[in-house]
């Protein structure tokens, strides 16, 4: 079912791989599945209400399936490694809500987003309980380090989304800028979430190393194909809209090294979309043209892969087995996501 | 200067009380001070120039001062409570900065509010980076207990104000759940901000009981003052304008305590500003006089002092001495605050 779950809309050929990288942890997936469902049954009816509403709602549980593994490879608790699980599932969701109250985006994952359901008041509220519920369950095992980095991953996409925000709309924005953002917004917490299990007792510095050299670059990995799908999957495949980022204003990789390789004209055509946020002068499919053209969704899908294989790398040193096999094969999967 | 702070606008012979309930802590308030600016050197430069703003706009620091007050009375590490009095800061902070936002406030203090400067959006980013960064400082000294507590103090906060979201306008709203409402809302903080210094090493279970029975009733007589003022206060004096509860749809108690020995006639105008949110069919006068005339003021005034006496009461068993005086006069001071 979790591997199932996992491969919502994506290709049929990925579910087999899927089901590989998830067999060692289903018990533990199951658990953390079990730990959220309790820990959202607050006297407060909207927060049970909302909450499982969000937590029904899908998601792939990328960040608890990793931790999962990674402790399961280092051999730490079960107990203890779902805690954690079910704690980075609740900050990223709490970090999605409020970015879609920012985003004013109507859809994820093909449903209502909650703002737009329940408004953005109770919304920020709701996001604010999930904070704060993550932190105070994450002090169950008296691991202050652990929580350290959590909090840590915590500011960074916060911060991450701060800059999105304040860059939002520019066509100056750098590489490196765009970079460091998706570094911040979302490569931190895969880091985290694959490194606090070396932190766990006994810590362990060298698997710690490696493991947070692992998520980073697979979290980079997974926001370049993320910013790669804006582009070239369909709305039935993503559940919002097709270039929704650049109708927000956000500029994404590949069009960002496109456009200094543009004549005039044709960058005159983004900047319109930037000015309207919306499609009203020039169509979509005319910016994925362009963008086609110059060749930057190759080029986006190489530095990715690069990614990908800084990621495997750095596992080289780790114990040999099942977990370490099903981490290997997560950026492939990442990689040939279309959801 | 931390005494002038915490009589801006308050009546000038509350001067030397406040000096003389802060007397014993003026250092370790300055350290905390320092702490919050160190704290917010963030290289985001949005979150500097914000918490800046945020921070030098004044504020009582109430809850920083009653936690170091505390401290000192147990005799606990003052380096560590300056720790815990900025986090209870930043929390607070936290909390006011979303509540503005969903209450559409423009001002606070006087000053205009950080949303109608920058937005809600960033606002709401920066809400959530000073409520993890105020969980990151309170793990520096290793204490899971006060983390506990400080995470639970701030979920029932969150609570609360969605109580207070889902009554909005409400004129059904009962006494005990107005209670129940203050008591999330603000007196749970101030609870926890007093019990922190008890559970510091070595806890003080008895200490504990007391401490946080003081900080309870001192909370609900601070939030019962709070919604007395919007009644009484002029704008001069409260940095925002009168009766903007009832204009928001907050029906606090002054008001419930009156509604059920209304005629009808007097209920109509009551219910048109809840329906309006604004004084157009009916003048902000009409209502006060309404309050005015049946005395209602003066019940929740005498609440009010029933736990500044209850405040104080619980002091009792706790080592005499300066600390102890300045606890003992705070309840005085939250009664006949003007601001």
């Amino acid at each position: 079912m979790t591997a199932h779950r996992l491969v919502v809309a994506a290709r049929p050929e990925l579910a087999d791989q899927a089901g590989r990288i998830l067999a060692p942890i289903e018990a533990e997936l199951a658990a953390t599945e079990a730990l959220l469902t309790s820990r959202l049954a607050s006297d407060v009816p909207f927060i049970r209400k909302t909450g499982e509403y969000v937590f029904a709602g899908g998601g792939k549980r990328m960040r608890p399936a990793l931790l999962l593994l990674c402790a399961r490879l280092l051999g730490r608790r079960a107990e203890e490694a779902v805690t954690y699980a079910a704690v980075v599932e609740l900050i990223h969701t709490a970090t999605l809500i409020h970015d879609d109250i920012i985003d004013h985006a109507e859809l994820r994952r093909g449903r209502r987003t909650v703002h737009s359901i329940w408004g953005s008041n109770l919304t920020v509220l709701l996001g604010d309980w999930l904070y704060t519920t993550a932190m105070q369950m994450a002090l169950a095992h008296d691991n202050l380090r652990v929580i350290d980095r959590l909090c840590d991953a915590t500011l960074r996409m916060t911060e991450g989304e701060l800059l999105v925000l304040q860059r939002l709309g520019d066509p100056g924005l750098s590489e490196e800028e765009y970079l460091e953002i998706i570094d911040r917004k979302t490569a931190r917490l895969f880091a985290a979430a694959c490194a606090v299990p070396a932190l766990m007792a006994p810590a362990d510095e060298r698997a710690l190393v490696a493991l947070e050299r692992y998520g980073r670059s697979l979290g980079l990995c997974f926001q370049l194909v993320d910013d790669l799908l804006d582009y070239t999957a369909s709305e039935d495949e993503v559940g919002k809209p097709v270039l929704s980022d650049l109708k927000e204003g956000k500029l994404t990789l590949p069009l960002l090294l496109a456009l200094p390789r543009l004549d005039q004209a044709a960058r005159r055509k983004v900047e319109n979309v930037l000015e309207d946020r919306a499609f009203t002068r020039v169509t979509a499919a005319e910016i994925l043209e362009l963008v086609r053209r110059e060749g930057t969704l190759q080029e986006v899908l190489a530095l990715a892969r690069r990614h990908a294989d800084a990621a495997r790398a750095a596992l080289a040193d780790l114990p040999d087995g099942d977990e370490r096999r099903g981490l290997e094969l997560a950026p492939d999967f990442v990689l040939h996501r279309t959801a």
